[in-house]
């Protein structure tokens, strides 16, 4: 039977055995390697003209592919994906999703490092453009102004071009 | 009454509060940010003609140097000291420590990253110079051999030059 090429690494690479991963260890891991990013593009289709783009992402080398997956499983959305040579980066960006599955749990297992100060203004943006504030120009200034505080002294991070997912 | 000098930050910006971790989230934090090394440096005064210095290190922007007091504490050992520029670092050199403390912790909770290969090679150089096997020309080859196959693929860590601690 001919295999489906999917583009992402083979069932044997991603996990043997799949991992569970325990509510703590992922606040841990998150706090050193995860990051909350609002991406504000200029798109014309817009109303307000800018597409507001929130995600949370955690990258790693594609040795420990198999972890994004656990993540992946944990959180039950995103999607696994390389990010740029031998990285790999597991990513939520569905805006439900995020205020689903990704907000609750990091307010029900608050991080320790200040990375907890990037996630209160993502949530804060993410509320926002719950009430549809994204797409108005008033609104849009307060997501950028909250957007433009956050991920400073991060230098890991280089968040690919928007796609579905 | 007059503060002695410590060289460290005030009280004050280390813990407030002061974080008690879960075991969970150590994991989760190591497997992101720690790093197991093994120094092998040329020095004259011992029997092998090397120093062999193992050193468990997680290493943080000054920002979150809260967290690195916090995993002191926790492990009951260890300094914090300024790495380069705005990074600080929790580390444990003290090889009695890293037998006693640190070790037996990844024992029991286990890394979920392949970081979890250096901690197993990390273990045995440890092992290896509890029974002296570092001070004989064999027992360093040997310890050399391990060393060359730790930390590849990891881009962060620039270890110190030895001090005590």
């Amino acid at each position: 039977m001919k295999k489906v090429e999917t583009g992402e690494p083979s069932e044997t690479t991603r996990s043997v055995p799949a991992q569970r991963l325990e509510a703590q260890w992922v606040t841990g891991f998150v706090d050193g390697e995860g990051c909350f990013y609002i991406g504000i593009n200029p798109n014309p289709t817009m109303t307000a003209g800018f597409q507001v783009l929130p995600e949370f992402t955690v990258v790693q080398h594609e040795r420990d592919v198999q972890l994004l997956y656990a993540l992946k499983r944990f959180f039950d959305c995103g999607v696994v994906r390389r990010n740029h040579a031998d990285r790999m980066a597991y990513r939520v960006r569905d805006a439900q999703h995020l205020r689903d599955k990704v907000i609750p749990f990091f307010e029900k297992h608050p991080l320790r490092s200040k990375k907890r100060m990037d996630f209160l203004k993502f949530r804060k943006v993410l509320l926002l453009m719950e009430k549809g504030e994204h797409l108005k120009p008033d609104g849009l200034d307060q997501i950028r102004a909250i957007a433009s505080k956050m991920n400073t002294a991060r230098e890991r991070y280089s968040p690919a071009p928007p796609e579905t997912g």
